[in-house]
């Protein structure tokens, strides 16, 4: 596999562990009634990276409409994501964000 | 959850496990090397569907784009599993088409 | 694909149909605090149960220990879903329970 | 998410990664026939280690049962994998091997 990949592929990657570590965390927040629309998109944004995911790492035809999508659900989450100050949060917005590029790269590639 | 989705969902569901069951199936074949495009194609169909199912069971914002993406991988799954005559491929390729139905009437709806 | 595979198949996806369903309905309760366990098992009951289905679909060799832990994880979703009154909650802990009991034969057979 | 469960999640994802292109790359070999056991193996190794890998991020209890499963059907993936001299097939089965005895460190903490 060819090193752009590899950068998206961790990308991705990192994008389902800070989705899936901040929807649990969110779910342990004192205000988790709050938390609600961020525990949601933490949920489509995870499943939709880790289909692409193996889209990509297995160099399927169908990867560029998932990262399409992927991109646009990244951009969701790390707005919402980003509006809470919870660490878990900061760093989920981080990885979306960083996730977006790396769809939006590897789609003008 | 209404019935739409119901029947939404058992199309889908019966795809992803008529493309499991016939890319293993396929691999048991003495043409195996015949198979290649369509155990290609019963991986991604049975990813696609999987996930589509998923987001349509949560009522996710995000069902409707993987609808699109899903009936076009159905489409072309039973396309290829269609030109097959091992059982396994022609009701690989009836699923395909019931579910591909069946996104496109979800996606009117 | 026979009978017995047929109905473990429904199961299990009737239960990841019925999990997705509930942890979104749960996440618009109003005591969405109260029903934290239930999202958290949700999640991991979908999951397994998803990965089961497949594995199930494919007649892989890693079926059987995926359907016992797929079996003891519907056990506690049930439980957990079983104590709330909404009627998602209702609904979800009787699919798991079928769908305990599906594995469980699926196990026995 | 601790330094430990990082290097476990880098471990499970290379695995689904090398899985997915070695199973897309033994479908392009001549000698496909030759690599059945191979694609099975990768197929489930992959969808095991992917399930895995999102219950170790969201801090499942239900993560240890799935790294006891994961690491063994790492250790039978990397047996057949390692039995072909195909690049992707030896890089497949060190990503599993690695997998393995990083599944089993989580198991031993």
């Amino acid at each position: 596999m060819h090193q752009q990949n590899q950068t998206l592929l961790q990308a991705l990657n990192a994008c389902v562990a800070a989705c899936e570590h901040c929807a649990s965390a969110c779910l342990q927040e004192a205000d988790v009634q709050m938390m609600v629309r961020c525990i949601s998109l933490d949920r489509d944004c995870s499943d939709i990276c880790a289909l692409t995911a193996r889209l990509v790492a297995r160099g399927s035809a169908h990867a560029a409409h998932l990262l399409r999508e992927c991109a646009e659900v990244c951009r969701l989450c790390a707005a919402e994501c980003g509006q809470h100050q919870h660490e878990h949060c900061q760093q989920c917005a981080e990885a979306c964000r960083r996730c977006e590029e790396a769809c939006r790269a590897g789609l003008a590639a």
